[in-house]
This record gives C-alpha cells, structure tokens and sequence, in this order.
C-alpha cells in the first residue's frame, strides 16, 4: 500500500480572464507543493473560466488559451497537475485536461461525452476525445475524468476495465440549483460503491451571469463514504490522503507512467482532512444569492450597487443579499415614495435601512408624476391617461432615476421582482424590471419570505421589520391596491408555476393536483404572454432546476390557447 | 410516361396557432385539389408553426397536434398530402411529415438527420427517425424528404439508391439571411444535376420572432434547371407537371404503393407553371423587413405601431417599413424635440410625416427633461448631474412617452436602432433601446443608408427627403454631437463588424484587412461590453448570417482583453 496526497483546488476563475485564472491555478499549485500533495486536479475549462460560450469562436481566444497553458506548465515542478482548458489544434476544440508532470505536457485528455445542458452545449464548440486516459504515478494508478465521461464509462459498465486499480479523479463545472450539491454527492458517491472505487469529486466555485457554481468537492471512499469535503459557495483547496494498493496493470489497457520526485516514497505526516456539513435547504439558496451577486458585481468591475427601496419584502431580502455580498458601504437604498405609497412602507424601507447601516436616499417623484400626467392629457386629446398607463409610469419615473444614479455615480442597479412576478408577467418593463442584474429573479414568492426569516434568524432580530412579513404585498401604483387584485395568492400561483415550469406538467395534471381548472388556464396564459417582458428583463441567479433564463426557449409570438 | 402534377404549399403557418394552420393546411389541399394535383407537400413542422421551441415540451400542445393532424386526414379525398407535423407516441417525439392519401395516413415519416442550427434544435426536442420513405403512386415513385436528409443522402452518395426512379419532394424550414434563398436553390439544383433527379423544393415563408422564411419554393429538373418558383416573402401554391418514367421498383429498396382515384390516367390541361423572377439584394432584405415587421405585429394581436420620429434615417426607414406592411392608417410617428434638436431634424421629420401620410404628434419634452434635472441638483447634494446622465435621460423619457402610447391605444412600439448601434453599444439603454421589436437591429447603418436609396428610387421620389440621406448622422443629445464623436465612420466601423462578427475574423486578421490595430481592438471591446444592453434589447429580424439575437451566446461577464 501506498499513500497518495491528492489536492482539489476548488477555484472560482473568471470567465474570459485568461491571465488571472492562471495566476490562480499556479497559486493553487504552489499551495497544493507547499502542502506535500502528489496530484493537484482543477476544474473543468478552469483557464478560460465556464462557461465561456462564444468566446470559444474566437480564434485568438483560443491561441492565448494555449500560451496560458504553457506558463502554468513552467510552475509544475515535483507535482502532478491536471487542468482543464481548451484544447486547440489544426483547428479543432476539444473540452480538455492536461495532464501534466514536472513542467512536462505529459498527455492530453479530450472530453469524450460531449455534455449538453442549458448552461452550455459543448457539441456547439468541441469535437469528441477518442481515448479515456489513466496513469501510473510511482506504482499508484489514476485516471482522470470528467463528470459526464464517468457517468458514461458507469452507465455502459466500463468503468472497472477502463480505470483498472486506480482512483479516479473527477473534474466538473457544473452549476448549482436547489438541492443539486445533495443529488451530486449521492450519485457520486453511488457509482463509487458500485465500482469498488474512490472517487475525488471536483466542481469549481463562483458566479458567472445567471449561474453559480457551488463547489462542493468531496471524495468518497470505496463503499460510497463521503470521506472528504470542501465548504460549499467559497474557494478551497480539498487535501485528502488515499491508501491505494500498488498499481497491477491491466492487461487490455495502456496506461502511462508518470513519475515525480519521491514524495510517495517519503515520510509524510498526515494531512487533516476536512469534512464540511451540508448546508441547510435555505441557507443553501441564500448563500448561492449572495456569491451570484457578489461575483456579478465584482467580476464586471463595479464596487457599489443601488436598489429601490419600496418598503416591500423583495427589495427588504435583496438588501440585505447586497450587505452580505459587498458590504454595507456598498449598497444604496432609494426611496421613491408617490402618494400611493402608505406610511408603513415609507417607516419599513426605513427601518432596513438603519438596521443595515447603508445608505439611503429619499427621492420622492410625486412632481415627476404629475409633469407626465400633464403632458399626456395635452397629447391624448384632453382625455385623462387610462388606469395601465398611470401605473405603468411610476416604477419607469424610478427606473430613471436609479439609472441616473448608476450613470452619475458608476453604481450597479440590482433589480428585486421575483420568480412569481417574472412567471405571472406582474411587472412593469422599463420599470421595476430595470437593472443590470435580478438577484431574485429566479426565487418564487413563498421562498423571498422564507428566505426573510431565515435571514431574521440567523440575526437573531427583526432585521427585516416583521410587518413587512404579514402584510399583504402590494405593487402600490393606485390606492389601496394588493397583489391579489390581479394575481392568486403566493401560496396558490407558486406551486402551479413550478409544476408546468420544472416538471412540465400539463393542464391535467395541474388540475389532478387539486388546482381550480380556469386558474391553472389563467396562469398558464400569464407565464406565456409575458414571455415578451421577460426576454428584455436581466439576468439573474438561476437556484431551480430551470429558471426564466437561459433554460428556456420559449416563443413570443405564440398563438397556442389552452 | 406519366405526368404527375405537384402542388407546393409554400404557406405562413403561426407557430402554436394549432387551429389557424391546420384550417390553412385543408384550405391549400382543397386548392390543389381544385388544381388536379396528385400530391400537395406542405413544409416542415407546418402544424406547429415553425420554429415552436420549448412548446414541444408541452405534453397537451403535443396531444392537441395529433387531434389536428387527425382533421387533416379527413380532408384529403382523392390527394396525397405531405403534412410536416410533431409526431409523438410513447413519450417520443419526432420531427415527422405524415404521407397522407385518401383520408388514410399511410405512413409516417421520421426525420433521421436532426437539424441544429441558431434558429432550433431539433436534437433538444427529438428523437432521429430510421427509415427513409419511398413510395408508388399508381406506377409513379416519389420521395418525401426533409432538406437535411437530403443533404445527407447526397453527401454519402446514396441518394440514387434510396431514391430510386422517384422524384423527391424535399420540405424544409430554414430562415432568411441575404443571398440564402440563391444558396438554397444553387445547392439543391447542385443535388438534382448530380444525382439526375427531379427534386421539388419547398420552404415556409412568413415571420416568426426575429426570424422570416423566404418561401422562394422552386422544382429543378434532373439537369439542375429552374423550371417552377414561387415569390418569395409570400404564400404561393407552386404546381408544375412532371413527366416521369414508370417507376421500376428498387430491388434492394421497400417501396410503398399509393392509390388514388385515377387522376394520373386521366386528361388533363397542363398546368400554367410560373417561374418568378429572384429579386435584387436590395430589395430581397427589404422585402424580408417588411414581412417580418408585419408577421411580428399581427401574430402578436396588434394592429397599430408607435415609433420615435426623430428626423434621422433609421426611425424614416423604419416609418417606411412600418406603412408598407400595415398601412399608413396604422403607423403614428412620435416626434420628441428639445433643445438640442436642430430645426433641420424637425423639419425632415415632418416631411416624412407628410410623404407617408401617416399620423404625428409631436410631444416636446424640454420640461420633462428640466424636472429631471431640477430633481437630480437636488439628490446629488446640489452638483450638477454628469454629461452621460444628462444624455440618457432624454431617450429614456422618450422611451416613456412611447409606452404610454402604447399602454393607453395598445399600439406596439417599434425601436429604430440598426446593427452598427446594437453592434456598438451606441444606444441608452430602456431609451431608443425601448420597444417590442426592433426593425433593423441586424442592418448595418452603410446598408440602412442603401435600403433607403432604393425605397426613393422606387417610389421614384424622395420619400425619404434627400438631407436626411446626405447630412452627418446624430444623436442630438448635446449640442453639435455627432455619431462619429463617438464612434469611426459607418463606412469604416461596418466592415470591421461585420467581419468579426459573421466572420469570425481574429484581430490580426482584421487588421491585415487594412485597419489600424488600435482601432479594431477599440470596436470589439465595444462589442464585447455591450453585451449586456443587447441582453435586454428587443428583437428583431435577422437578415444577415449573424445576428446579435439567437445567433450568439455571448457571455456578460467576461474579462477578455485584447
């Protein structure tokens, strides 16, 4: 038996940012060398970042991928590392893993089951590797793979023969959704004991546009354990040692001997392994908020952001995400009250703010209003504006004004509607739905308030006030106006929403659920007219299993009825 | 010999108007019926519309697909008809065309070799079908195929073999871009000449979101002639004679027999074939812009459109657009003035009011513009707002005024923006961004300024007021502003643009084209930014091979530096 020191180098590179990330993948190596490890695994297009999309056509790109390659290669003294890049050659792409050894390229692994998902297709950029690779690293075997090439090898039966004695090294880049980190370990962990094998589990950190990837990496032990296990949502390097027996080759395949300085032959002391609790459901999506924010924010290269304060419980939860994603001297609530807007949502947006310590501004836009108004019976004939039209123009007054922020002083607006409102089309376009980035826009109405007291918790006071909790929530565009006036209550839209978005269930379905037949017809008919809205909304961070971004593709010139 | 008569279908099918194409479907059949035709093919996916997207994800849309593809049946006494549809059974979903004869559905064919292109996915939404169809009608042979199988079977060389003595009726679904339907023709004539084939070619014309089809539908003879078309950008029923052998049945090769009521046997007059002259460059992608604009519109339920008339050219070309394909009656130019408009603009803006006899109303928004500011010197600690905030509030109010047409007449509001804008970032964004479709979003300004010589050229007068063609392009935000401020010449900007994005060029190529280095790194980094205005811009009509809509899958956050 032989010990081998493995280090998973959690990262959270930058999509397109060629020279930082290879900064950090060096970083990570040396941390990983300092730390005496054999092998140091990266995830998957660690160098370009992921994903990188279109980037990919660009031939340039592509070159400058490979010198970035070359200079990490120079910084692998005494270690194995493997990292995944680009691929390119006589102009082909391939999804990729260099395998590389004491500033050698040893060998490079080409992606073989192409992974098509919503978040990236890769058959649109790559061809397919041809061969699985596997290594003899002083007597130890491994072989690296990707996620979707080892769900393959498991799914045919292959794995045992293709790996032979050795651990295999799984790199991935692969993003989060509600209870995704759980589904992950499990079938990880499943394929393990099924094959008798330990299985290093890899996924990079970070947010990129819509997604954020929790990272999570593991490793499981021959019967399935979880015996090792990264923090989710932050950067970490994952060191575990693996007694393995000594390598007996296989007879029907080929595997490369790699050899470094003698550490496996050394006396080392033990490596502390950690094993990090599974987050709780809530504070899993709140943490995959507050990381998609932050490295929206900050990966764009703004510092501040700027929200509109309503009093309401969306801007209250997206508020405080802002804080705790960049810091109270970086988030700036503005008040736009009208004379629509009740005297509890003036104190409760108020109140956030002090209990948050960040700035505030109180723009009121009642004259504002009143010049459009004005303007519009002058226009229209002399006839007063119609009822849309005198709602519609109070959140653009806002929009404008929070865009005039974002223009005057370089700050970032966030947009607040949630999953409920971006389904339901209740919204307003060029107004509430104004922003560079919707934090929430991908969580539904009943998960903002769960999410609310859970943040209230954790503080262990009413940060946000407990009024904005049971009051009814209202859009406050005309008097006296609720939510409910126009959409069913949360609790009813909620479940129907998710049911025909996630699980694609039909009007038969729903109605079995119990749900009122002309509602479900009703609902199903707002999600599908406001497709419109939602193509010139912003992005957001996707935490379900398909959001309103890019796991649709819906049409909006649709004359299907239910 | 035998003479068979083929009626092609070259219909405007809405997508998810299951109803509305089904009764058009039956309508072309009585048509052809009418015609003595022995078979009438209708183009892919003709039940659904095309492209439907995610609706193929809709179990109840697909159910509803069948019942109407069963009606369709019914109504096809005494004819073969070839109906492109989405065939689904046990959880399977195909991209099929059902062979129909005499109320019976004889057969269903399966597309094998599934279409991936930027409009749609047919491997997201479809399983590949296995066999290719061949049948005899009543001692003729004739071949069902889509565009992509053909393809295929001629690229393999085994189109004669799995073709027989037949004709083939390819069907297909595939978007306009300037030159394609010469392309199309040329490749398919290319096919008929190879193989000594006759092959009838047929296309969907109408618009769907930021796609038209072309129609364009024609037959080749078995030397590659044109001998039938159809215009293109309009419903046609295309019927040619043929005159065939007998067919010889294949030996290694299943053949179906058909019958129908001996129409094959009996006399009949020839049919008038026509063959339509193809249009000039020009007008082809002004034809496209048209039916595209008036498709968006009507499909979507509107019947009016609102536009900013600023006295520039692109909102004069797109008032232009917008009367040819909805009538003067339904356009309204909004004219916007303030004190940074020149009297020129106002002017040229009138005139073009004038010469379309279309309705205006001229809405100053001087006041509006001073409330804003009074309102910023007042939140911003009494400095005076930036030149950039002072700018984008002028679109933006704009921008307000325009929806609130369009929220209190229910008019549809139509940005102006061109490709050499959206390219750039040279917009404001939730200002001339604003609008439900953007008309000429993928025409670049050189061709805007081609597009209107030859809408004055052919209405042999200046429609178009001659200034407007020759004076310098500007956004009038500031006094003396010109576009190239801001931006190079149109003339130079556009080719750069259009060679990075279509082409792919890399900056080295670019710059070996002749451009200074510097100021090709300057426009992609323009381009690459931008990308998260075009996020939340409208749609609107691709004419070129790359659009900046479905087209591309550019990332937001993305550090590449050139």
């Amino acid at each position: 038996m032989k010990t081998l020191r493995i280090a998973l180098a959690q990262i959270n590179p930058t999509v397109g940012d060629l020279k930082g990330n290879s900064e950090k993948i060096i970083e990570y190596i040396e941390k990983a060398r300092a730390n005496d490890a054999d092998i140091v695994m990266f995830p998957e297009l660690a160098v370009t970042g992921y994903p990188p999309e279109d980037l990919l056509l660009d031939k340039g790109f592509l070159k400058n991928t490979m010198s970035h390659l070359d200079n990490i290669i120079s910084h692998t003294k005494d270690i194995v590392a493997i990292v995944g890049f680009a691929d390119s050659m006589n102009k082909k792409v391939y999804n990729a893993a260099g395998i590389i050894a004491n500033r050698t390229l040893i060998d490079t692994y080409r992606k073989i089951n192409l992974t098509k998902s919503n978040v990236f297709d890769d058959s649109k950029y790559f061809k397919r590797g041809r061969n699985y690779p596997l290594y003899d690293l002083d007597g130890i075997g491994f072989c690296p793979v990707f996620l979707n090439d080892l769900k393959h090898l498991d799914n045919t039966g292959n794995l045992k023969r293709n790996t032979s004695s050795s651990i295999i090294l799984c790199m991935d880049a692969s993003c989060y959704y509600t209870g995704k980190p759980a589904e992950t370990e499990k079938a990880v962990s499943m394929i393990a004991s099924r094959n008798g094998k330990y299985i290093a589990c890899l996924n990079m950190t970070g947010g990129q546009d819509e997604w954020v990837f929790e990272g999570n990496s593991f490793v499981a032990d021959t019967t399935g354990k979880i015996i090792a296990k990264s923090p989710a949502f932050e950067e970490d390097l994952l060191l575990a040692d693996i007694r393995l027996k000594k390598n007996i080759p296989s007879p029907d395949y080929k595997m490369k001997s790699i050899s470094i300085p003698s550490k496996l032959k050394g006396k080392r002391l033990p490596v502390q392994t950690k094993i990090v609790n599974t987050l709780e459901p809530v504070e899993e999506v709140y943490r995959a908020l507050v990381l998609g924010t932050r490295d929206y924010v900050r990966k764009n290269g703004f510092k501040k952001v700027v929200l509109g304060l309503s009093g309401g419980i969306d801007s209250a939860l997206v508020a405080v995400i802002a804080k705790d994603a960049l810091g109270e001297e970086n988030v700036a609530g503005i008040s736009m009250p009208t004379r629509y807007t009740s005297e509890e949502s003036k104190i409760d947006a108020l109140e956030i703010v002090k209990n948050l310590n960040i700035q505030c501004i109180e723009v009121p836009i009642d004259t504002l209003y009143d010049s459009y108004l004005n303007l519009w019976i002058s226009v229209f004939n002399n006839e007063p504006p119609s009822q849309l039209t005198r709602e519609n123009i109070q959140p653009r007054i806002r929009a404008n004004i929070l865009m005039a922020f974002s223009n005057n002083f370089g700050w970032l607006v966030l947009a607040t509607g949630n999953k409920s409102e971006v389904g339901s089309g209740y919204s307003t376009l060029y107004g509430d739905t104004a922003g560079a980035f919707a934090v929430i826009k991908d969580v539904p109405k009943t998960l903002v308030y769960e999410l609310a007291r859970w943040v209230n918790k954790r503080g262990g006071t009413q940060i946000i006030p407990g009024r904005i909790l049971t009051k009814a929530p209202t859009a406050e565009l005309k008097h006296n106006q609720k939510d409910t006036d126009t959409l069913p209550p949360y609790e009813v839209l909620d479940p129907i929403l998710e049911a025909y978005i996630e699980d694609n269930k039909t009007i038969e379905e729903l109605t079995a659920m119990g749900n009122d037949p002309a509602l479900v017809n009703k609902i199903i008919a707002m999600i599908q007219k406001n497709e419109y809205k939602r193509r010139q909304s912003p992005i957001g961070i996707k935490i379900t299993k398909k959001s309103f971004g890019k796991d649709m593709s819906f049409p909006i010139t649709n004359r299907y009825r239910y």
